[in-house]
C-alpha cells in the first residue's frame, strides 16, 4: 500500500460523513444545484482551483503542476433518482420521492476524498488531475454529452470512471476490454389510421390492430435480422390506442427503445423500424411519425487503458479479486469521454453478504457497503501514481 | 288517408314545435329528468293516464278502452348524446357538449303526435294503447331492460317501434324479418405479466407483447372459427399499456366489443376469447382477469308483424317506398322488448337531397327532414287501425 | 297436378333406370364423352333436335315452335367426381375413384325425363324450351362459361337450374333472391427471400417467417378490412417452404382461395392481397409473385323469377314446403348464366330420413332419395307451363 | 523454429499428397471406409499402434512411452460433404455431389504429418500422444460422441483440435475462452387440428393458420424470453401444411434447430417451445408432437489450455498473429471431447487473398491455401513439445 493509499484509508470516516450528507439531500438530474455548489465549496476547501456551470450544472476541479507530462481526467457523477428511499438509516433521503438509489452519492464522495489526498500530495506530481463531476448521468441527453461539449476533455490524455456495482461482492472489481454498456436510443411511433364505429371496422384504418402487427413485426428484428452474437434489444416500453371500447381508435402511440454494443447493429435497426413502418403504410394505408433519438452511445473500454486499470487491480487486491465484466444492456454516459479520449470504466464491488446491500440499483432499497469507496479511491489512486508519480508496471 | 291520419297532418305543426322544444334541451341518458316531466305533462294535458319514473326515467301513457280485444304498444326512446351540436339551426342545443345526434327527439315528437290523435279518437278503439317513452337508450344497461323488468309489457299482445335513417331518402321506409341489428357485449380484460427494465426483456413477462400477440389471435375469431356466413365483429377498442419508453410494461389493459347477429355465435365469441386468453397463461405465463358484459340482444323482429308492417307501409306509401333493410351490426335495446313480446321495429327514411340532411346519425351536424316525423305517425297509426279499429288487411 | 306432371309420373321408373346407368358410369370434370353421347342419343330417340360439342362436352336439345312467344332455357350438369363410391348398391360405380358423388346422374335423368314429356306435349307450348346438359360443373373454368361463349344463351329469355339437397328433406324445396352461392378466386403466391445456414439468419431473407407473417396478415381481410354483413373467406390452403431443419428457406409457396357473395367484395380482397403483399416488399426485401385467378363469380338469383320458382313451389308442394335458402359460401357455375341472362337456381331437398341418403355431398357414400327426381321435373314443368303453356299466376 | 518443427516442414510435399488423396476420394458421415482404411493403413507405416472401428470409422493412432507423464491428444476429423465440387483443380473430387468442402481432408493430413514427426522422435518424449481421427463431425449425432463412449478419452489429460479458417488470413491464428461454437439442436413438431373445406372454417382447426401464429410465437423466444447477451437461434428450416387451394389443411409440419452458447439457455428454449404449443392446445383445441433432438454441445473452450494455446501461437507466429476468436453459431462436435476432458480448439486462418481460397466453408468451390497445414501442425507440435519434452513456457 502507497502512503497515498494511507492517507486516504485516513479519509475514511470523512468520505464516509460526505457521502451520507449527498445521501440525504439527492437532487434530480439537471436539478443539481445544491449538489454542485456542496461539491465546489469542498474541493475551494481543500485548496484546489474550481471551475462551476460546465456544460450545466457540472463541477471541475484541477490539479496543475508546472510542467505537466499528462493530464490525466477522473470522473464522478452527481445526480440523483426519482425513486423513493425506502431504507431505514439515518442518513436516508430527506427529499420524498427522490433519493440516490443508483450510488452516485459514493462515486462523488469517493472523487472528493482523491481529490484530497492528492491535493496534499501535489508536488508529487509529474502531471495534471481533473476531477470532473458530472451532473445528470440518469437522463439523456446527460451531463457527459455537454461537459465534453463545453471542452472538458480538450488536454485530458486519459480518463478513468467507476461504478459501484451491488452485484459484485465487496473486495472484487471488474471491467473488460471493449464493448460493454449499450448504446440506447429512445423511438416514439404515431400510427395514424381512421376511426369509426366499433361495429363498422371496414369503414375504418384500424390503427389499434395495425400497431399491435407492429409490435409483432418488431420482435423479428431481433429473432431474424440482426445477428445472434450482436445483442440487442428492442423494447416497446408503452402502446397507447383509444378511449372507448366501442371506439375504433384513429390512431396509436408507441415508445421504446433500442439497446446495442455495435455502432453497425445500432444503425441497422433503426432502419429496420422505418422499414417495417413503410411496409405497414403500403400494406395498412396508415400514416405515421418516427422520432427516433440517439441517446447514450456504447462504452467501448480502451484496450490499453482496460489492460492498465485490470493489471492495477490485481496487483492492489489480488488476481481472485478480479473479474471480467459481462457485457450489459444497461447504458452509461461515459460513454461519450471514451468516444473522445482513451480510458476505462470499471466496476468496485459494493454487496457484503447482508440482504441490505444487495438490491439491485435503483431498487427504493439500494445501498452499499461503504469501504467500496475506498476500494474505488484506491484505484484511482494507482491509476495517478501509475501516470503522474512513477512507472509501477 | 284515414281520417286519424288526416288529424295527424294538422298536428305537424305542434309536432314540429315539439321536436325542437326537446332538441334545444337534450339531456344524457339515465340523466334525462326534464325530459321524462315534459312528456308526463304533454300525456297528461290530452288526457291521458300517465306513470312516471318506470324502470328508471321511463314514462308510459295509457290509453284504455272497456273491454278491451288486445292491447297495443308503440315505444319511442328519449335520451340524446355526449355529442357537441354543430349545427347552424335556431333549434340548436342549448347544452355544451350534448345533443339529439340520433333523432330520439323526433321519435318522441312523433309519438306524442300519434298519441294526442289516438286519445282524441279513443272511442273508436277496440283495445288499449300502451305509448312506452322510454329513457337511455344510447347507453348499456340501457332503460328498454328495466322498463321490461318493471313489467311495462305484461299486458301488451304486440309492441312496434321506430327508428329515423339518414341513409334512406324521405318517403321510403324500410324493415325485416328475423335477425336486424346486432346484439352487443362489452369485454374488459386486465393481463398480468412482470415489468422490468427495457434493458433486459428476459427478466420480466412482457404484458405488451403478449398482449399484441392477443389482438393478434382474436383476429382469428371473425377470419377462422365463426361461419363465413354469421356477421360478427370482435373489436378491441383500446390498448394500454405501459408509461416509460425504456420500461417493460407489467400489465395491459383492453377493452373492445363484441357484435353479432345469432345468439349462439355471440356465446361461441366469448368461449373463443376465454381459450384465447387462457392459452397465453399457459405459452405466456400471464395471468389475466375478463369482464365480459352482454349487452343488448340481437333484435330479431318476429315474421308476422313484419309483414303486416310491410303491407301497411306498402298499402299508405306505395310498393316502391318500401325497401328490405339490410342487417346492421348497430344495436338498440328494443330488442329486448321483442324477446318478451312478439312485434316489429321499422326505418323512416329522412334525408332530403339536401347536405342538410345526410349526415350519418351521431354526426355533430346530424339532422332529418321533419316530414319524417309524420311518416313515422302514419304507421303507427296504421298498425293501431288494424289491430283494434278495423281489420284493414 | 297438370297432365304433364301425369305423365312425368309415369316415366318414374325410366328416369330412375337413366340416373342409375349414369350412376354406374361416372366420367370426371372434361372427360365425359360417353356420358355426352348417352345424352345427346336419348333425346334424339325422343325426336329432339341435338346440338353436340357446345363449349366442349356440352350438350343442347331444342324443342321449338312455330312462332315462339319466348325461349325457357332448363339446364342439368353431368360431371362426376373424383371420390371413391363406397356404397353398397346394385347401381354403385364402376369406375375405380370416380363416382357420382354430388347427385349430377339425378339432375340429368329428371332433366331427360322432362325433356321427353315436353316433346310429347310439344303442340301445346307458345315457345321454345332449350335444354342445356352441362359438362365439368366440378372444376373450374368449368362448362357453363365455355357454353355461355358458345352462344347457348343468346336466344334464351329465361334460365332454371335445380341442385339436389342431402341437408333437405325430400318434399321441402328452397331458393332466395340475390346472391346465394358465392363467387370462387384461387391465388398462388411465391415468395422470394434468400437462404442461408440456420444459425445465421442475419445473413438472410427469411421467408417462411415472412410467409407466416403474410398469413397472419390475411386473417385481418376478413377481420377488419370487409364488411362483417358480407360474407366472405379468405382461406391458405397450403404452405410450403424449405426442406431442412437448419436451413433458412429461400422460398415460400402460399396457395388459397377467396369466397363471396358480393362482386365489389371480391374485387376488394384481391386489392388487399396485393397491398398486404407490396407492404412485405417494402418491411421484409422480399419479392412475390402473385397468381390471382377469378373462377366462378357469385350466383345471383334475379327477384322476378325467383319468385315465380317460390310460388310454383308453393302452389304444387304446399306454403309449408318451401324453406328460404340461406346463403352458401360453396360455389355453382350456374352463376355465369344468371349473368347473363334472368333466372332461378333452386334446391330440392333428397334425403328421406334415412341414414343412407343422410351424406353430405362429395362424401364418398352420398346417396339420395330418387323421388327427389321427380320432384326437380315437376318444378321444371310448372315453369314451362307458366311461361310457355298458360298465365298460372 | 524446433527441430520437429523443421522435420514437419520437410514433410510438406508429402502432406499435400496426402490432402488431395483425400480430396479426390471423399467420403459422406458414416460411410467413411475407404478413409478410415487409408488413415490406419498411413499411421501403420510410420510404424504407429492403430486402434480401428472407435465408435465407428473412427481411427486412433497411439505413440507410447514407457513412463508416461501424461497423455496428450490430439484429433483431426475425416468426412466430407454432399455438396458438388465445383472448383476447377487437378484434385477435384471424384466422386459425384461429395467434396471436402470444409477442409477436413486438410485437418486429417496435417494430422498425419504430425504423427510421422512424433513417432520419428518418440523417445524424446515423456509421455503419450493419442491421435484420434474422428468419422462424421458433419453429421449429428456425429463421430465424436461414439467415440468418447467408446472410452478414448478414458486415458486422455489434455485434448487438442483445430479447424481450417477460410475467414482469416494465412498465417492468422485464432482461438477464444469458454463458449466458442453453439450447440445445435434440432425439433420436429407435428400439429394436428381438423380439416374441412376451404369455404367453411368454422368446422375446421385450421392448422395451417395456427402453424404460422406458432412461428409467430417462436419470435419472442429470441426476441423477449432469453437474455440479450445470450447468443441464441431458434430457426423454423420448414414448413409443410396442405395439398390443395380450396382444402383447409389438417395439420402442419416443422422443422427447425435452436442454437445458443449456454447449456442453460438451450435448457430454457426447449421449455419455451414446449410452453407455448401447450398454449396452443388450450387457445386453438389443436394436438401436437414434439420431437426435440439434443445435438452438439456448446462447444466450451478451458481456461488453461486456451492460454496455453494463445501464447504458443505469440510465441510462434508473433503476437499479431493472434486473435480472439468470435463467438459462432456454427457448431462442432469437438465439443463432445472438452466436456470430458480439458483442452482447447483452434482456427487456422486458410485463405491468401486469393479468390480462390476466399468462399466460405460449405462452398461449392471451398479451397484453401495449403500453408495452413504446415501451421496447424505447427500448434500441435508447440502443445506436445510443452506437455511432453519441455517446459517452455
Amino acid at each position: 500500500m502507497s502512503h497515498l493509499q494511507n492517507e486516504l484509508l485516513q479519509q475514511f470516516e470523512s468520505i464516509v460523513h460526505t457521502r451520507r450528507y449527498l445521501h440525504q439531500h439527492p437532487e434530480l438530474s439537471f436539478q443539481e444545484f445544491n449538489t454542485a455548489k456542496f461539491i465546489a465549496q469542498e474541493l475551494r476547501s481543500y485548496g484546489i482551483e474550481v471551475h462551476e456551470n460546465i456544460g450545466g450544472n457540472g463541477v471541475v476541479g484541477y490539479i496543475r503542476t508546472p510542467n505537466p507530462t499528462k493530464t490525466i481526467a477522473l470522473r464522478a457523477d452527481f445526480d440523483a433518482l426519482p425513486i423513493p428511499d425506502e431504507k431505514n438509516v439515518p442518513y436516508k433521503s430527506t427529499v420524498d420521492g427522490v433519493s440516490h438509489a443508483c450510488g452516485h452519492d459514493g462515486h462523488t464522495a469517493a472523487l472528493l476524498g482523491v481529490a484530497k489526498v492528492l491535493q496534499n500530495n501535489r508536488d508529487q506530481l509529474k502531471g495534471n488531475v481533473k476531477l470532473i463531476f458530472q451532473h445528470a448521468e440518469e437522463k439523456p441527453p446527460g451531463g457527459a454529452k455537454a461537459m465534453v461539449e463545453a471542452g472538458v476533455l480538450e488536454d485530458v490524455d486519459y480518463i478513468f470512471g467507476a461504478h459501484l456495482a451491488s452485484d459484485l461482492p465487496i473486495g472484487t472489481l471488474a471491467t473488460r476490454v471493449g464493448p460493454t454498456m449499450a448504446s440506447v436510443d429512445a423511438f416514439t411511433i404515431k400510427l395514424f389510421g381512421k376511426g369509426g364505429h366499433g361495429a363498422h371496422p371496414h369503414q375504418t384504418k384500424d390503427s389499434l390492430v395495425i400497431g399491435t402487427q407492429l409490435v409483432n413485426q418488431l420482435q423479428q428484428i431481433v429473432s431474424r435480422r440482426v445477428s445472434p452474437i450482436e445483442p440487442a434489444v428492442v423494447t416497446v416500453g408503452s402502446f397507447h390506442s383509444g378511449s372507448a371500447f366501442n371506439v375504433i381508435a384513429d390512431k396509436a402511440l408507441l415508445e421504446g427503445t433500442v439497446r446495442t454494443l455495435n455502432a453497425t447493429v445500432r444503425k441497422q435497426i433503426e432502419q429496420e423500424i422505418r422499414a417495417i413502418l413503410d411496409g405497414f403504410k403500403v400494406s395498412s394505408y396508415v400514416d405515421y411519425e418516427l422520432d427516433y433519438l440517439n441517446g447514450y452511445p456504447v462504452l467501448v473500454n480502451h484496450e490499453e487503458q482496460t489492460n492498465l486499470v485490470t493489471a492495477l487491480i490485481q496487483q492492489e487486491f489480488g488476481d481472485e479479486a478480479f473479474q471480467i465484466r459481462q457485457v450489459s444492456l444497461g447504458a452509461e454516459d461515459f460513454a461519450y469521454y471514451l468516444q473522445q479520449t482513451k480510458g476505462n470504466f470499471f466496476y468496485v464491488g459494493s454487496h457484503d453478504g447482508t440482504e441490505h446491500t444487495a438490491y439491485p440499483h435503483h431498487h427504493p432499497k439500494f445501498d452499499f457497503d461503504e469501504q467500496a469507496l475506498v476500494n474505488i479511491g484506491k484505484v484511482f489512486l494507482k491509476i495517478i501514481e501509475h501516470y503522474l508519480i512513477e512507472e509501477i508496471i
